[in-house]
């Protein structure tokens, strides 16, 4: 029986997860042994387009190396982010020819919403110039907001990060004795769902952050007030605030600080900070205490130092999983993780079709949010506490992780 | 004989070593078998003042206790930031009735620069008064800026925390094959060792940041402007940088974002940030190519999740050793580390006369910079890099770390 041959690429931004993912899909195909070679694109379909193409199958050869790759941050093959045009039928049939000329059979493709809709076009073109190769997707996000999935790759190690910082954070105030007001500020452009993990930084030693504010829900400056206000009187002298950097007022405009950056990426995407910012300058204008705000910012994508062994271990069995997705003759879908109903914590990987979920977003519900909204309830909590389970070992070197260089 | 009583207070900003040197004190005095009571003040002299002061025999009597402690970041007792007045005779003579009503015969104080400050005035007023009792200081900073010891507690856990973090964010610039530039600005008002520690993040994998500037050396916009360019034509398209948050231009005057928020602490200390922002809008306007900011903010303060295992071990030694020290008789000293001349790294307790030490600042020698004022030397590099070795394995629950309870 004639080998196949598949290529992978990564894409959109980095999660401590999508090497993980890949070391999977290098570990299936090779396990499968369905597979004469092994390619990776690198940077993407930008990569592809500029023949940057990579024989990962003579680059991995020891279990060793895969172990590494799997426990190291952001991407191995490089990133891009290259929107393609439905219409730009010129670009679409340079990357078959490609493909062809590399007699690839299965092109694996792991991001996030964006890289999704990469794997629509191609496989929407592919059926449209009824080519054989089998176009799958396999998700990553620490945004967590991809359409048809219980969780994405790479989620449960940004909230487990997110949860140890903000009790970090939590001990960092506690120390005065005097009122205060912290506010951090966490990523998630329009899906509350990082933030959200805030609530998870709660112990048996500490009570919590005390405000969480999701962009889901309409930002209310006055409510917010009056939320740090109660606190302050009747509660506790030290308010700790987790605020998504996508907060927006009633009428939809960016709660932030200083001007809009006007920055808007190839998926038209505008690049937003100071939420937190603006937080502050409204509390310290409002109350007579010391006020401060943090801004995570890249730090909770690439923390590989503080990753969930949960997320890091699905990530890998995802990947893997892809490979026989692709055997049995899937084309145009996302793998998924779907949860097993029970009380005790279990995944299964299933598939939907990319058509169901590219371009879409997955917001957290209204029922998860607090009827105040201004934190998060149960619910949420019981989903989110099973994907920060488990530390991951590293090997360090130097006294810092020794990660596998990039390509 | 009779047994004796000690005090134990700490003060200042956190880190991630302060309970471990409170941890040493306790099995120090405890293991001395000279000690009928064990107090501690809460909120550091300010506490003491107010009569907050509990009792740590009762609280510490198992060792599984000790050692939790030891691994909980921030400060067990609380902190204060309460400058005494040496003219305020009243202040002074109100501490040692409460310290003799409550007959203590040993005061430990664990902190800083201002910390030392306060063991200095009460020694100094406790000999004018024939007052027996000994006031020993045990340091702690993650500024490393006391003079008289080789290195402070908590400076090589936040070190550790800079180097991992740089490294990860690293990664991060690396994936996109496009130019960027990111700055990084990091803790040290006029002592850059923290900042220097960012030159750690250097590994076989990867070539380590591009640019550090420490505020020891006057910051020159433009050839800031060319260090960058230098890179970007000859180098590598990802820069990163480091800066300490607190550069200064030549005429002295800090190089920062917006308008200087004008809050100063009791010791007169102006509370600084906005280096990293102003240097990536001087960037933007420059460049052109993605310019980013990142502020790490007090997160290098309490990330016990990526301390230094020599840290905490030294730590707690020192804190043991004070005890030894006090009852040795010393009065109105500070312990100190002294690093062992040789090849391999060795540490031994030393103390040094208080006057010698409160008051002062430790600034990195213009010889452990490189000459272009861009970057540490080797001799910087070989005297960081024992301070972070070795990983300090947590106990986790839930997903989190699970650290003591602060009082």
């Amino acid at each position: 029986m004639k080998k196949r041959r598949c290529i992978i690429g990564q894409s959109g931004g980095p999660t401590v997860a999508i090497n993980s993912s890949l070391a999977g899909v290098i570990d299936g195909a090779i396990a499968s042994s369905m597979y004469e070679r092994i390619y990776g694109m690198r940077n993407g379909i930008e990569g592809l387009l500029d023949l940057q193409i990579v024989n990962l199958s003579e680059r991995f050869t020891t279990l060793d190396l895969v172990e590494r790759l799997r426990k190291t941050p952001a991407m191995y093959l490089g990133s891009c982010r290259y929107k393609l045009d439905t219409n730009d039928t010129e670009t679409l049939s340079k990357i078959f020819s490609i493909l062809e000329n590399f007699q690839i059979d299965d092109f694996f493709y792991i991001g996030g919403n964006d890289s999704m809709d990469t794997i629509l076009k191609l496989s929407d073109y592919g059926k449209q110039i009824d080519s054989p190769i089998r176009f799958i997707g396999i998700p990553k996000t620490i945004d967590n907001d991809l359409v048809g999935t219980d969780h994405t790759p790479g989620f449960g190690s940004a909230a487990k990060y997110i949860a140890t910082t903000m009790l970090e954070v939590m001990y960092d105030c506690a120390i005065y004795n005097k009122p205060s007001i912290t506010i951090v500020e966490i990523m998630g452009r329009n899906a509350g769902w990082l933030t959200a993990a805030a609530a998870l930084a709660k112990t048996e030693a500490m009570e919590g952050v005390d405000l969480i504010y999701l962009p889901e829900l309409a930002f209310d400056v006055d409510q917010f007030l009056n939320d740090v206000d109660y606190i302050l009187q009747t509660k506790k002298k030290q308010v700790l605030v987790a605020v998504s950097e996508g907060i927006k007022d009633k009428k939809g405009n960016y709660i932030q600080d200083g001007e809009i950056s006007g920055q808007v990426d190839a998926f038209g995407h505008i690049s937003r900070s100071g939420a937190g910012k603006a937080l502050e300058k409204i509390a310290a204008n409002h109350f007579q205490c010391k006020v401060r705000s943090v801004e995570i910012n890249v730090l909770q994508r690439s923390c590989m130092h503080c990753a969930s062994e949960t997320d890091l271990k699905e990530a890998f069995l995802i990947g893997r999983s892809a490979v026989g997705k692709a055997l049995e003759g899937n084309n145009g879908i996302m793998l998924t993780y779907e949860r097993v109903p029970g009380n005790s914590y279990q995944v299964r990987i299933g598939t939907v079709d990319v058509h169901e979920s590219a371009n879409k977003e997955r917001l957290v519900p209204r029922e998860w949010i607090n009827k105040e909204g201004n934190h998060v309830n149960g619910t949420m909590i019981n989903y989110l506490t099973p994907l920060i389970q488990g530390e991951v070992m590293l090997e360090y070197k130097g006294g810092v992780p020794s990660y596998l260089p990039l390509m």
